[in-house]
This record gives structure tokens, sequence and C-alpha cells, in this order.
């Protein structure tokens, strides 16, 4: 059953979390004004869900069940999954900032890979209770949150050697029902308005620290379980012609002592295969980040064109202005076609799934996170000074100051001042708010900080390759033959059609 | 004499403007909530004239009375007054941001310059009126506001092709005792609580629009005249570790049928003239600008070394973080370099006084323009993720959860994690919040846009000098004899040091 | 029939052009030192297309015919011909920095476009014609060269206005069997060892000019033809490790009065259509242009990688080294993404092929035509100042120096001095070299300059939809019903496999 | 005595080195035709010594002797000598690409510094054997060349721990009268034509490495020597308009146990103070750098606004020509103001000199190092695609294509063709000749590679007074009192003319 963004609010109301924000103790979630820009933002993915044309995108038929679920819960088998998910997330982002359900989906494919193969290392059986798992949340048709960043303590020290054991989340105790968890996540987005947390480990953990790697399914409203949150956007806020309405929350995750039955555990101890799932679920996630941030590009091309003409320019006479509006369309787009790419150059994994090439993902991912500062400053550039000048809304209704300021700040003669002023608080809101700049700080580190992006970069590139090539060049004049001479794309759809004579997925996996 | 800051509060008491800020009429100025970031901002001025430390950068000798002045509003003579003036600048908003009144030096200037060039030109008496005038705000260690950026309405249109004509300020009537003015500036920095304005035109007008070529002194609570202002940073936040105590107030001020007195004004209708005035004041102002942004930019590596700190990180082993950090200080001192070079080469005005070269001045403020928001990424690259996940003030003192956070939110062990807490706000206030992205907007649009600086360069650059070395290179084989071979650096100091064998100022005067 | 490299070679001397190069006539291009290398840049196009492992590359298809030709030779039918498409042009320009016979293929597909839109409006016959000679070529295996630039003269006028009407070449005379050309085009690649040569428009017409908007070929060596080229590489000099072997050359082509027969003819003053087969010969060109420029990525990773091994330095341990090469990586790949993105999102043209999508294909040049220099930033950066200081060739084999240099040239001990030696002078030959840097200047302006990049990415962007997404959300909070939600993917093979539910091809469509 | 060019090359006959180039023994460097352009370039530092326009430029007094001498023989002693020298170098580098010569004034300041400190710490006599030694090279107008740079072989082993000795020079024996010294030195500008050189450390040396510390004078035809060079510029070809007359030459030098007396001899096992020699010799290297690569920039910015013209471009009606334009000269200009920063805020040494700024040097050095990429995009950005086409000299006097061609390569009309491609040939040669991107490579790598001078940058800059400003503001809300509250600029002329109240020199020194 796929819900509304109605039936989701609805749904929020069967849980009962301990969620603190600012100090208090919130009582219901779906009616507290400050949430109420995240729910909004994560009811875009269920309403589009609907909408005849947006379903291609926000529904996919999961193979291993049958049925049509919801795209941000679904597992993807071949590029075209990757593609339409891309897209889904751009669409769901440029509606509402960013819609925060894509995180369920990384996380889901990630363990879904991870369980896989940690039963074929160690003879577990992970991977079943997580498909039982998997089709109860599709059926459901829930949003989880990733709990997944620890609170880390001292970064000189391992997990084990920390004088506070509780700065990562691990298992206090091992029961014969199930698990013991404790600690801190210190960043989970969108944390009092979920329905579960995967909780996962956020780095490879050494075997003395197997504790640490855990994996598993805690509802929000667990017993031991306290969010300290933020508020979501600026709601009620009246400049904020955006994000009053939508938003995103993050909490920090509290863990003290919760019991995890069994079927909800999906890894316990596997140091190995859980440095697999941080870095499948990292894959996962930056290329997801890539269509998020391209729909916030999106955003921000329609408000600077808007601006633009408010402010009776032509960018044809204007060709700086032009030049700077280019300068936005190609630092969105080119980081979008890196997610483009790493969709058709896609890994198949063992398990039947497909992974996002992991080199155009972080590349793609590396490029948004310090490039969004240039986005905020090309779209300053294009919409003039008002953004400075402009009086507060507050100022738009007294009776004294209104009709001499209307006069005034009006541009374009055919485009009314009181346009041109709500634009360009939109685009205040979008760049120059606490929360135009909070999504600046997560593109950075959101996902891993460039640092991370750079590793795996070189980590998964296929520099052996190219040194052979100008090895041959040097000593033969021309590449020796049988040499690999190309990548070929993965497996495009669903249904087959298997490019021919393929010879891998990527060059990375050989 | 030189006031203090709580005498310069104390002196906006005789003052009664009609203020409006969020809708609400001001009562007191000095007394208002909103306002007083922007009055301790201004204050750090006069509090600094009285340091001994900072005694000889926040004062100088006027040599036209004698008079010890304070720095903000000297006329310089030497490149060692621009020296110590940028130094100045830097050293007042390294404490509060912006304070403002390098604004009132900068109109000053350029004032002084306009009205010799004026008089020489058409015989008028403009600099005697505003010799005196000078030497009155010095006496009375006035802060000026700068009345220069109209409303504009159509861009495409012409002052006087306007279908509302107030859209710029202009002479409305010329009567025997002084002129009356009327229409709107869109943006003046700290206009609740200045003195008085200066109003001044903000671009060259043809001889149709001589009307709008004006600059006059007019005290803020003259009859007519009404400002539309925004809060001074964010007074009375609890997460505003800095722009709770320091801001800045800007105000659309309305001119409705303001009379100004002769002896007040200092331009009238000489085109020519307020051309060069909007381009002295603005290459004055441009140098100050980098002055401002490299206090800025002490600001950001300051708190970015300490979050480093309290991170547990060691520079030496995170070499990327060495990098960023070396970043951060390349663009801040890169840009104020320009700020040097434009003091050491400034050229000498017939009227006594000297000017920024204007080539180094518009490079160093197009470099800070475009660079702040790189300034921010890197702030935000070496701080990590805290900024993303830490719950607002409210919450450090809820019992239910304080214990808990402190417990894991702490990094390195020396350094608690409520100081860890305190510097992740800071960064957060001064790079995160609406008040610290505005500071990137009026970077980048302030004292003209980046277009403007480029005109600037070009127009001033000896590209012909160039040409004609590359033509000697390629006629002859090398320079020939009797071709210009350097600029030479301009009077250095009031009491001569002037460099021996003295070419001339700057190679653009030639 | 497809040629090996040698068939090529021998299949040269059946023409016999009017070739120049330093002053001197050319008697046999195939046996000229100086055109070696570009004789042996185009042979790897035919050799590769029969190796095992490149033939699925190197060769397709052509429905038309049934038959299985060169790709350079193929009209694209899906993305994923545009994708290998892409990969084969890598595939080449790796391994000899530029095949050149890419042109052949971008022409092609543009006038294969053109003539049946011509057709279509005019009543024309001139695809039949075309497709004729297409089969005609592609059966002889030919290389054809694209003679487009004209020598434009006085920038500031149009074709007609000249002083000189042969700075364009044009239609003199208009015969019943034929036309008569005449006028000069200034970059040919390859010239003088094509087999035939494309002329077509460089811009735009007007009406007046129709005789400028003309499309034939012509054989090398028809009779009026003259070539006056450059060698291409560095031919027969000793530290010229790859552009000994391979490397460019370019001609100026002069037409006096030749006559092309009726059956040669494509296109013959319709000037709109004329416009147009620029603009689609553009975007085929700047998105194999994409892939060639990886290919030289490729050389420089591969050559960097060998450097630095061979100066000793572990990149694990100077971290600086590795970010650098993550760099080269990331410029190389990011740009290349655009090209596989202009493949995915490709444009059915109604003639039944397919044109990669213009935005990305025009970002992704754009990007390389800038970061080119950067990448041999990049790569001297890495490589260390072995290539300042390393002696000539020569110099090798000087008895009385030669043991002291080797004894202290070396680095890593298993790496022989003479080795490092020779991978030095191989970097210094891509990126120091006047060959390495001329194809810089090749990325940068062939295909046309940035300004014209630019020009297309905004004049093909949905900008309209972008601002109805900003007043959908302003004026409804969410995104109207029924508007478009997101690109679709084109046909992405041949045989079918389009996606359901297709919506058009780009938004640039619409 | 000032020599002028002329007697400089006449004075290299009375030196017989043992120079090898491309494996030929070099008879008379002063007739050799492969050195001709290094000489020339050198002899532009005492041509326009005895030019009325320059003589001040190119002269000053040694105090110590108090007489005129060649600038680039002079310690300089104040702020104004800083600037001078700066200025000087750009010019005669603007003249002749790279002058070379100003690396012995960077020796002779590096080692007056580090002589007088050896003997402060040591009780030695260097100072006194050195300022006899700087008399006699001023007296005969000599020029030294810089041997620093060692082979170093394996860059993970200290000098004393490689296979190879002679991969570093040190010295073998010490005698009674001297010292022996051996090793090979890989880089040294302008080797064959010095009259002597400087052999100096190239990093710092532990303790057990002593014997590799060692500073002292070798005539380039002392017994042992033996250079191994290339040939500079390039002599003889057609088409280099600028680097067949201008150029430099680097060589290998070899010592094979060359004997120094002791009156030679500045520094014999200091190891501290020979880690100060590489330190303060490499800051007057870079801070002269910053001018010899500004004159590179006026050489580009001249050709670049020449081809302009003679495309018949309007730069007021093609804004993005404009555009770069701007851009060039903001890179040039932007890190010619470090060199002008660092010399206003030099140091001053115990010994009686200045010092550049260490932090604005290294950042000057940095930044050219990195942007002359961008200056070479720049340049053919504007210059447009005829460098790409032009045939080569040799075809413009081939009567069968000179008139056609002449007759189509003109642009503007009032520009001949013939002009226009010479310009196109000037830029070619600075910019696409092996010669123009060789000076790309030793701008980033000469005087050390980026990585040093960042870490220059972290060293001294005052990161600590920046957090206490941060935390005095978290802390009290302003700076407390008593804290420093600027730099002051250094002395700034010899005569006297110290600012008052003078803190310090810079904040680096405390």
């Amino acid at each position: 059953m796929l819900m509304t963004a109605q039936d989701y609010r609805e749904s929020l109301r069967a849980y009962s979390p301990r969620v603190f924000i600012d100090g208090d103790r919130i009582d219901s979630v779906a009616d507290e004004p400050r949430l109420d820009p995240g729910i909004n933002g994560v009811g875009v993915t269920y309403d589009f869900a609907h909408r005849p044309e947006s379903e291609r995108l926000l529904t996919a038929t999961q193979s291993s069940s049958g049925k049509t679920v919801n795209r941000m819960l679904h597992i993807n088998e071949s590029s075209d999954d990757l593609l339409q998910k891309l897209e889904a997330v751009r669409l769901v982002c440029k509606v509402s900032g960013c819609a925060q359900r894509y995180l369920s989906h990384d996380a889901l494919n990630g363990i879904y890979q991870a369980t896989h193969r940690t039963d074929a290392t160690h003879g577990t059986d992970y991977a079943q209770r997580f498909m039982a798992y998997l089709h109860d949340v599709q059926d459901r048709d829930l949003t989880l949150g990733v709990a997944m960043t620890d609170a880390k303590g001292d970064r000189s020290k391992r997990p084990g050697q920390q004088a506070n054991p509780d700065v990562y989340v691990h298992i206090k105790e091992r029961r014969a029902d199930g698990i013991v968890i404790r600690g801190t996540k210190a960043i989970v987005t969108g944390a009092p308005y979920m329905h579960e947390f995967l909780v996962m480990p956020c780095r490879t953990h050494t075997a003395e620290d197997a504790d640490y790697a855990v994996c598993c399914a805690v509802p929000v409203d667990a017993e031991g379980v306290t969010i300290v949150a933020k508020p979501a956007g600026r709601p009620g806020e009246a400049a904020a012609k955006f994000s009053a309405r939508y938003g995103q929350s993050t909490g920090v995750v509290i863990f003290d002592d919760v019991f995890v039955p069994h079927d909800r555990v999906f890894l316990a101890g596997e140091t190995t295969e859980g440095g697999f799932l941080t870095t499948s679920y990292a894959t996962h996630h930056r290329h997801s980040c890539i269509g998020a941030r391209a729909g916030f590009g999106d955003l921000l091309i329609g408000a600077g064109a808007m601006m633009v003409d408010a402010n009776g320019l032509d960018v044809d006479r204007h060709a700086h202005i032009r030049d700077a509006m280019v300068d936005l369309i190609t630092i969105t787009e080119s980081f979008y076609a890196c997610g483009v790419a790493a969709s058709v150059y896609c890994e198949a994994d063992p398990a039947g799934s497909v992974m996002p090439d992991a080199v155009f993902s972080n590349i793609g991912k590396l490029l948004l996170a310090t490039k969004i500062y240039d986005m905020h400053r090309v779209a300053h550039y294009v919409s003039g000074g008002l953004i400075v000048a402009l009086p507060g809304p507050d100022e738009d209704h007294n009776p004294e100051t209104r009709a001499d300021l209307t006069a005034v700040l009006g541009g374009r003669p055919d485009i009314p001042a009181e346009r041109r002023m709500e634009i360009s608080r939109m685009i205040e809101d979008l760049t120059v708010s606490n929360q135009g700049n909070w999504y600046s700080v997560i593109s950075l580190h959101g996902g891993g900080s460039p640092e991370a992006m750079k590793r795996e970069i070189w980590r998964n590139y296929p520099v052996a390759e190219r040194q052979e090539l100008v090895s041959d060049l040097m000593d033969r004049g021309v590449l020796a033959e049988g040499r690999k001479v190309s990548r070929q794309p993965g497996r495009c759809c669903a249904t087959g059609c298997q490019p021919p004579e393929k010879i891998s997925n990527t060059e990375a996996a050989e």
C-alpha cells in the first residue's frame, strides 16, 4: 500500500518517540510546528508516487516480491533503475529542498549487498532476515532514518580506546533472543519523524572492536531511545518563502541499552563486512546526493532567472549575467552528469542488485560538495543588491512606509514591485538564511567529507591500466594486443538488454 | 574632542530621526535592542582611538587644522596614511565584523577631491564650504552615513526617463539659501545610528540629468527624512556568539522634499565632477573594503584553528587540514596585499591628498567579492560536521539531555565539550547564520558589483604600454630607449621622504 | 572492406594532392616523413577495427545497408551507439594523441541530419545523393577531412561584405552538371592525408549570403585544390618519445575554382539548413572531443603515476601527490561523464539517427577546453623538477658525461635512471613540447571557442521550466500537477529497449 | 665598474669552463649560438644599468663600500630597496623572458644573513670573508650561478644514507688551506655563461650529515667542474620571434673533487645555519620570482591585446574578450601585489639587511606557480584560432602560396596580414613552444614546489594571534587590552624614515 503525504503524517501518530527540541519535550511529532517543514519534505516522496506524471519515477517493481513499491525503498536491479532513482531524487529535492527519504533507499541497498556478502563468507542467515524486513517495510511504505555517524570522541583513538565507550554505538550484550546496543549517533537526518532507524557502522573496525560492527533496525520509539533534534527549516518565519514550508531536522540519537530482537539484526561483529557495508552505503548515498543537489541547482537557476527578469536585465545585452547563469547551469549539470555516468557504468553485485560506479559517484559528490559555495555566489551575482537592501516582510504592511517603498523598489514595469520583493526573499531564503547555508554544510560533509571521496576515487581508479598504456607506448609504440580497451556499460535494464560481449562491469572491479 | 563608544551612544540622543524597523516606529535609537549590535560596532572605532596600542592606527593629524582626528574622518596625505587606514579598518572589523564607520572616511576623501576639482573647473566655492564642514565633523567626532545607491527603478532607463523620478535622489528646487532634494536611497549602512548622511550620486549622469548630480550633507533627523531599517546582527539570539553583540543595520532612506542650506551643498548639477566623485569615492571605498574583509578573514582563521584543535586534529598528520588552513590564509592575505600595493602606488591628487591606486584597489575588491564564498567553504571544511549536528543552545540547560550530550560531544580531552560547542556556534554564527551570509552578499555587491571593478581595471590599466613593449621586442629585439620602465611608489609619508627621480605616481595617470 | 593501417597508407598513393609543407612541394604523402606521425594516428582507427578486443568499439552495422562499417563512418542510431563511439574515440586517442578520423564521423552524422531536413522543407533530393555517397565511403573505408572553418577576414563584416570574397568558401558558379566553389578554409585537420574533404559552412548565413551556404564532397586532389600544411607531430626528434610517432597535421586549403558534380553536392544555398548543419555537426563534434581529450587524460594519468613511482614517492605518505593525482582523475572523468550523459539523453532526429544532448555535449567540451591547462599543471606538479633539469637525448651517448649523469639521475633503486629519464621525456613531450601545447590550443578553440559553447548551453537549457518550478513553489507551495517532472533517457539501443512511457528525448526539444 | 652587455660577453672569454651541450664539447661559450639567447638575457641587466630611465632601478649604493653597484649584486637595506629590486626584476624579465641574474642577488643576500648569524653563534669569521668576496664581485660586476638543487637520488633516504654519496654535493676533505667538494648539482640556471657558482645546501641537514652543509664560491672553470647544459631558448628557429633572441640554459654541474680555498668558503658543517641559509635564500628568491613572472605577464598582456586588435575585435562589444584580458591583468597584478606587500612588511636582519616578509613572498610565489597555466589559457583564449592554423615561417617565402595566404589571413584592414601572422607567432613562441612551456615548469618548481611554499606560509603565519582574537571575543566580547593590533611596515628607506612607534617588523618574527 503506497501512502500519501497525509497518510504518512497520520502514521506517525502510532509512534511515541522521546524527542526534545530546544529543550522542550515534544508531545506529538505529527502536530509539532517545528517539525512540520520536515514532515512536508518527506511527504513529497509519498504524494508524487500517486501523480501520473511522476509515478514512473517514484515507484518501481521489487522483483523479489513482484510488488510495486516506492522507489525510495527499492533495491536497484539495473542501470535504468539507477537513472530513474537519480531523477526521482532530483525531482523531490527540487520541490522540497531535501526530501530526506532517499537515505532509506541508500541504506536498504547497502544492507542488501552486505547481508548477502556476510552470509556467503560466514554462513549466517542475515540476508533472509533482511529480505523479510525489507518486504515488510515496502508493504507498510515506511520511512527509515539512517543512524550511522557516531559521536566519535577523541579522533586520535579507536572506539575501544575511548574514555567513554558510548561515543560509538556498540553491542553491549548478546542475549539468546537478540542484542542490546548502547551509544550515541550524532547526526540522524529527520530523526523525529522517521518510523524506524537503521543503525549502521560509520567506519571499518578492527577485530578488537568487533562489537562496534553492528547493523540493525530499531523503531523510533523503542525503549531506551532519546532524540535531541533541531527544528526543521524556518517554521513560522514570514521571510522564509520556501523554508517555512520545507526543511530538514537532524537529531542526536542516544541509544541507552536498547534491545533489538534477532530478526532485526543484520550484522553483529563481522568487521570486514561492516567496512563493506559502510562503503557500499556511502556509494549509494553519494550517488543520491548528486540528484538531491541538482534539484537545489534547479531552484537556484529558476530563482536567478526570475530575479534577472524582475531587475529588467536583458541577458543578451548584459553578457556577464548570461555568463553567470551559464556557470550555474554548468556546475549543476556537470556534477549531475557524474551521477548519470555512475548509473550507466554500474557494477553488478553477486547478490543480484547493482551499485553505481564508485569513481563517478565519488567525483560527483566531491564536485557538489565544493561547488555548492560557487552556486550561492553565482545566485547572488545574478540577483543584484536587492537582497542586501530589502526591509523585512513585517514592513510590508506598515501604512507609513509601504506606498513609498513599493513605489521605488520595482524594476521592470510589467513585474510588480511586490513580486520582485518576493523573488528577492526567495533567493535570500535559499542562499542567505541559516537554513540555506546549512544545506551547504551538509553538502560538504554529508555522506563523508571531501577527503573521504578522494580516497575512494584513488582506491577505485584503474591507475595500473593507465600505466600499462604508457609503458606499452614507450616500449612498443602502440597498446599491446589483448589489453582491456574500454569500460562497458552495466546491465541496462532489468529485463535483459545486456550489452553483448560484456567484459566487465567496471575497470575498478579487476 | 575624540569621543568614546559610550560618548557616541549618548550623542545619538541629541537626534530624533524617523526610523522604522519591521514595521515599528523606533523611539530611541540609542536604546533600541535591534540596533544595539550596530552601535557597538561603530563604537569600536571610538574606543580604539583611546587605547595606547591602537592610538597610532585610529588617529591622525589633519594638516589643514593641525588637529588630531579619528582616522575614520581623516583626509589621507601619504602612502603611509593609506597603509595605516588599511590596518585600522582591518583591526576594527576583526573585532566587530564590520565597524561601518570607514564609509565616513571614504566619502570625505572622495568629496575632498571632487570639490577641489569642481572649483578648479567651474570657479565655484565648494571646497571652502567642504573644508569648514570637514573641520566641524572632525571636531565633533561624528559618524556619517553614505547615502549613495539610488533605488534605480527600471535599469534600462536613465534617471530622467523613469516613470517615478523619485527612484533617484535629485534637486527638486533651487532656492536662494539652498536646495530641496527628493528621492530614495536604497542602501544606507547603519542609517539609524548615523549623525548625518552624505548624499552622493551613484553614477555618471548626462547633461539632461544634471539635477541628479547632487552632493550634500543632511542630519539624520532633518525634516522630510524617513529611514526604513533592518535590525543589526542577531540581537538577543542565544546561538549568536558574535552577532548578538556586533552587527550592521542597513536602511532605505526616503528624502521627501528635504531642504539643505548652501553651506552643506558640495555639488549641485556639475555632472562631470559628479561622475568623478562616484569613481573616487568608489576607489577609496574598495580600498577600505579590502581591510574590512581581511579582518573577517582573521576571524575565520582564528575560529577555524580553534575548531581544529578542539576536534583533536594534528595538522602535521592531517595534511589536508593544513592545506585548507593555508588556503584560507592565502585568500585573505593575497587580497590584502592588493590593498597594500594600492597604498604604496598611491596617486597624488592636485588637491593635496592621495588616492589609492585604482587598479590594485579594484583587483583587491574583485578578489574578496568572489573569494568570500571560498572562505566560508574552507572554514566549514576545517571545522568538520559538528556545526551540522549540534542542537541549539536552549538544549544546553535541559536536565534530561545535557549530561548525555556533554559526555559524547567532546573531542580532545583537554578541551571541554562546552568549549567545543561554543567554538562550533561561533563558526556557525560567522558563516551559516543569516548575518554571516549577509556579509557575503555585501562583499559581492557592496561598493559596486564585480562587473564595475572589471571595467575600472580595464579603464585604468596601461595596456598601451604593454603593447609598446611587445612591439619594441618584435621590431627591435629590445625595449626602445626612453620608454617608461616602471611604476614608482607614491609619496610615502607626509613629512617628505619622496622617492628621488620620481617619474609619475601611477602608470594609469599617463 | 575494412582496411588496415597499412592498406590505408597504400591507398593514399592513388591520390596526388598539391601539398606544401614549410615551403616544399610534397611528392608522395605516403612517404613524407613530416606527415608520417599523422598517417600513423589515423592508422590506429583502421588497425583497431581488426583486433578482437576492440572490434566491438571500432565497428558497427549500418542499418541502411546492413553492412559492417568502421565506427568512424557510422550513422548513430541509439544511445548505445553514442556510448560506443565515445569509448572508441577515447581508445584511439589515448593510443595516438588524436586519431583525427572522428571528424569524418561528426561531419557524416551532421550532413545526414541536414540533408533529410533540407529535403523535408525544400523538396530537394540531397538525402538520396548523400546516402549513395555515404555507402560508397563506407564501402571504400575512406577518411574524410572537414573543411569548415573559413579564413573569415574582417570579423566585423558579413561574408558578402568582405573586400576579398575568398576569405569564405562560396559557390562561384552554378552549372548544369554541378557547382564551382572558390575560397579558403583555414584549418583542416590532417588535410594532406585525407581521401576527400567535406566542405561545410562554419556559421549561419543570411539570405544575401546564400552562396556561402554550401556543403559538398571534394577529393583532395581535385583540380584547383592546394593544401598548405604544417608537419604532424615532431618527426625525427629524439626527445619526442610520443610525438615522433603520432601527431597531427593541419592545413590551409585553397579552393581555386573547383568543380563539384551534382551527386557530391549536399547543400547549395539553403541558409537556414546551413545553420542547422553547422550546429548539428558542432554537437556531434564536441561530443567526440570529449572522448578524445579523455584519452589524453589517460596518457597523463599513466605517465604521472609512472613518474611518481620512479621518483620513489609513496602517495600514502605524500598526500599532496595523491591529491594532485585525484585532481587529474577528477578533471578527466568529470568532463567524460558529460559525454556519457549526452549519450544517454540523446535526441532522436526525424531522419532516424540520434544526436547527443546539446547541453551536456557543450558543457563537456567547455570543461575540457579550459581544464586542459589544469591537466598540464597537475602533470607537472606530480612529476617534479626533472623535466626542467634533464639534458637532451643527444647527451645520453656522450662517453664523457654519461656515466656521471646516470649515476646521479636515478630515483628509486629498482627503476633504472634511464627509465626515469625516458618517462620524464615522455611527460615533456606530452606537456612541454610545442606539440603537447598545440593540443591545448585546439582543445580550447577546436569545435568552436568557449563563448560558442556558452551560447549553445543557454539556448538549449530549459530555463523556462526552472522558472515555472519556482513560480509554482511561491504560488502554491508545490509543483503544479501535470508539469514535466524529468528528462527521460533516449532510445537506448537500436534493437528496441525503448524506455516505457517516454515523454520526450530532451527538455530542450520542447 | 659597471659593465655593458658587450663587456659581459667579452668577459666570458677569460674563462674556459668544460661545457657539453647535446653531447658536444663547447669551445667558446661567448661564441656558441646555442647559448647566445641566454647571454643576451643576462646582458639586459648590464645594459639597463646604463640607460638613464632605468639607472635608478638597476643600480644601488652598497653602504658597506659606498660604491654604486648593479642592483643584481646589492644587499638590501630597506623596504624601498626591495621595491626597486622587484621592479628591476620585472623590467629585465619583461624584456628578456628571464634575465637570470637575480639569482646572484638572492644568493648574496641569503649568504650575507647566514654568515653573520653563523659567526654570532659559532665565533667564526665567515662574514668577513664574505664581505671581501662581495665587494670584489661588485667591483668586477660579475654574474654568479646558484648551485643549490642536489640530484638527491632516492627521496626516501638522507644524504648520508645514499648508495652513491655524490647525489649531494659535500665536503670530501678538509685541508689546511681549504676544502675539497664533490657531488652533483642538478639544476643550475645559466650555468655555462656564469662567472662563478655559489654552492649552497638545498635542505636542512642533520648533525650526521654535517659535511653536506657547505656554502662556497667556485669559478666556472675551476679544476674538476663539468657542466652538462641544455641550449638556451630556440636559437636559429625562424618561428621563434622572441626566444631565438632570449632564453635560458640550465645545466647539471658535476663537482669532481674541486678544491676551494678558505677565503671562498662561507659555511662548512654548521647544519643549523645551513638550514637558515636555505630558507633565507628561498625567501629572497621567491620574492624575485614574483617580479620575474609579472614581467612575463606584461608580455602576455601586450601580445594578447595586439592580437585582439589584429583580429578586429572591439572589446567593448565583445565583453568576453575584455573579461579575459581583465583576468590576465588580475592574475598578474595580484601576485605582484604580494611582492609589494612583502617589501613593505620586510623583516630587519640583525646583520643590518632586510628580508622580504616570508608569508607574502611565499603566497606570491605559490600563486604564480599555479596561475601561470591560467595565464597561458587566457592568452590563447583572447588570441583565437590563428595560432592553430598558421603555417610555419618557411612558407612565407613560397611564391606558389604566399599571395593566396596573405590575401586571406588578414583580419582588421589597417593591420597587414604579415603583422597579424607575426603577432600570432609571438604568442605561439611565448605560450605554445617548448621554451614557453618550460617557463611554466620552472614557475611551478623553481625556488621550491608549491608544497614547500605552503609549509612556509603555515610556519610563519601568526595563527596563535588569530586564535587569541577569537578567544577574546568569545570570553570578553572585545579584543583584550594590550594585544598586538597590527603589523607595521618595515624600515622604509635606508636614510631613516622609520615609522614612529614601531612595534615590530613582522608578526612572523614574534
